[in-house]
């Protein structure tokens, strides 16, 4: 079998956008808020993607001003709704909707509104919304124009930045997906203040991650300003969410397509993953999840020699504050009738099936002290101990 | 409305590939050739994906080694099949089965299989499958490896190289899919000679077009050697194939999404695509409308006063000698009972919902000679003097 070979190289591209510009507003009753974003020019259109929870807002009524709605509280989930060359839809809200009949969905609103590849996508929602939206402008004709506006703490200093999107897929977490940065993010402070305490403290916590990767001075706000964060005085949340995306957007500049820095972002997030999937998906929020894997993340690293005592026990007087579990056993594994002997197992189970282990050791993410990270392949039975109550 | 805005850039990254290395292969019935692509080391897979059509070529069988077949006339269609950490996938045969649930089958293949995302998606088929490969693959985990064999001419010319991946969405062609080149592609002239005439033929529409767009040598060719290429003789198919690839890679290494450049791929393809519309899918190869499209693109080219008759004489003949049609009514029009008089209007509605064209003027792809090619909007009255019969 002979062979006979030539190759052509390509030129880098930059899916989407280029860069990626964040803007934050203050609210003003006056202005129609749907001039923030590029406009739609005749023929091209844009389309406006939200869920049924985000929809009913109070805040929310401004953006869909002029739609064809009567009121807020009768918008139909998967129907559209239009004005002008604008076109809504409004997607069953949470996990469970991040499905790719959803994501099909919002393509599918769009082409029966004419939009064009020169067309622009907006998800107004957590990071469900903003990741399938995403998901569906990057495939659109091969790529439609993206903005996005995160309405959740999490989505904020989170979800919104950095390009992943994507949906769940059978039973697997964004299993499906593409990397396609948005080209405007807009950040709405107000809508912080309608959050449910449980969404809010999710968001605290991979605040917190970012902290403790890349931010010390945003650990120390963590550390003192506890009660003008959890008021979620308005400025102190600004500072929480500027400093996070930042720090974010540092780290995407330099690795977009998750080969080797981006990694860091999952600190904590090999525990958080197995603790969600052993609790039942839905039943613990991401942020919780996360905030014990960072712990245990961090009682590893003591373990394998890599950080002091210390550290550990400076972080889990936050998590404590927070309100985050610092135990082994997280009560969510009793809930789901796991009981403490067979927990590490369970949960070790679980983390073998995450799609970041291309091996068959478990890959994690551990610290020696703030802002030093490493990544390292650890053998299961030293898992099993810091897994045991 | 105050606001408060920072950015923050992103490198260019390669999708799914920096370089596409293009192998010939000769066929040796002692090798398995399934060695030729990147092995699937343990834990990682590879994920074969071909269509009922191509599964039960003879030259096929030898892919097919091992797996759990027992004969290759009774492979099921969405069914897969195992050897090692290989799995096999056959789908529905056809441009009716480019769907999203082809799409969705690879992926769920893949998924049941554990591929990771290190894992390597292989198509093996025409168009149809080396675009839904590829999209799958560039989705998978948010991007897998991928290795194409494309079965066709047209697929070998034109479909497998520069990225372009998709699939149908309602009834419009490749509304939805990614910008992914493959790594590697592999051609064996072998699956040429099982060709039906009628899709060897729409290949060499395909290679004409590159021929007027890029290479004088290869339009040379195809006056001349009529005799040779009508007999599918190895060494000519051969270099058609290599003189088509290196002039298509060299104009997608300049501009893999299609900002510019690259639109002028779609010579022919307004036209085109406008008479398959109307003659109903499927009923007319894409090359047989290519070509067809090519001539009116020329006889506009010379009403606008951009290029000789001479030049639109000399393509008109090479047009007629491989039995396509030049004249403004086709008869396919006829077959789908479109009358001379109400053609026209017909196929300038189509276009018009052509998702090329971002306005509401006709962008046509012109040419001054060979080699020399222009993008214009055309007004709708010199489009209906074309196609009056």
């Amino acid at each position: 079998m002979t062979q006979d070979i030539f190759s052509h190289s390509y030129s880098a591209v930059h899916p989407g956008t280029d860069k990626t510009q964040v803007f934050f507003h203050d609210f003003d009753s006056e202005a129609n808020p749907r001039d923030i974003f590029l406009p739609g020019r005749s023929g091209t259109g844009r389309c406006f993607v939200t869920d049924i929870t985000v929809a009913t807002l109070p805040f929310m009524q401004d953006f869909l001003r002029d739609f064809d709605i009567d009121d807020c509280n009768d918008i139909e989930v998967n129907r559209s709704y239009q004005v002008g060359s604008d076109t809504l839809v409004c997607l069953g809200a949470g996990e469970v909707f991040k499905t790719i009949d959803s994501v099909l969905k919002i393509v599918a609103t769009a082409l029966d509104a004419g939009l064009q590849r020169t067309g622009l996508f907006v998800g107004i929602g957590g990071g469900v919304i903003c990741d399938m939206t995403a998901f569906a402008a990057s495939i659109f004709k091969r790529g439609a124009q993206l903005e996005l506006v995160p309405t959740t703490l999490l989505s904020m200093v989170d979800a919104s930045v950095g390009g992943k999107t994507g949906c769940d897929f059978d039973s697997y977490k964004n299993m499906i997906g593409t990397f396609y940065p948005a080209s405007k993010i807009h950040i709405f402070r107000a809508f912080i203040q309608s959050l449910p305490e449980s969404e809010y403290n999710s968001g605290l916590a991979e605040t917190l991650k970012t902290a403790l990767l890349y931010a010390p001075k945003l650990f120390y706000i963590l550390q003192n300003q506890y009660e003008e964060i959890e008021n979620r005085d308005k400025d102190i949340v600004g500072q929480l969410i500027r400093r996070c995306i930042i720090a974010k957007a540092n780290i995407v500049e330099k690795d977009l397509t998750e080969t080797g820095l981006r990694m860091q972002l999952n600190f904590g997030h090999t525990f958080g993953h197995a603790l969600e999937t052993c609790a039942g998906l839905g039943k613990i929020t991401h942020g919780a999840a996360i905030a014990w894997g960072m712990g245990r993340a961090l009682e590893l690293s003591v373990l394998l020699g890599h950080c002091e005592p210390e550290y550990r026990n400076e972080v889990q007087e936050v998590l404590t504050k927070y309100g985050w579990e610092t135990k082994a056993y997280h009560p969510a594994l009793e809930s789901a009738g796991i009981s403490p002997q067979a927990a590490p197992e369970k949960l070790l189970a679980a983390m073998k099936k995450d799609k970041k282990n291309t091996s068959s050791k478990i890959r994690c993410i551990l610290q020696r002290e703030i802002n030093s990270t490493l990544v390292e392949e650890v053998p299961e039975d030293m898992l099993i101990k810091v897994l045991l109550d």
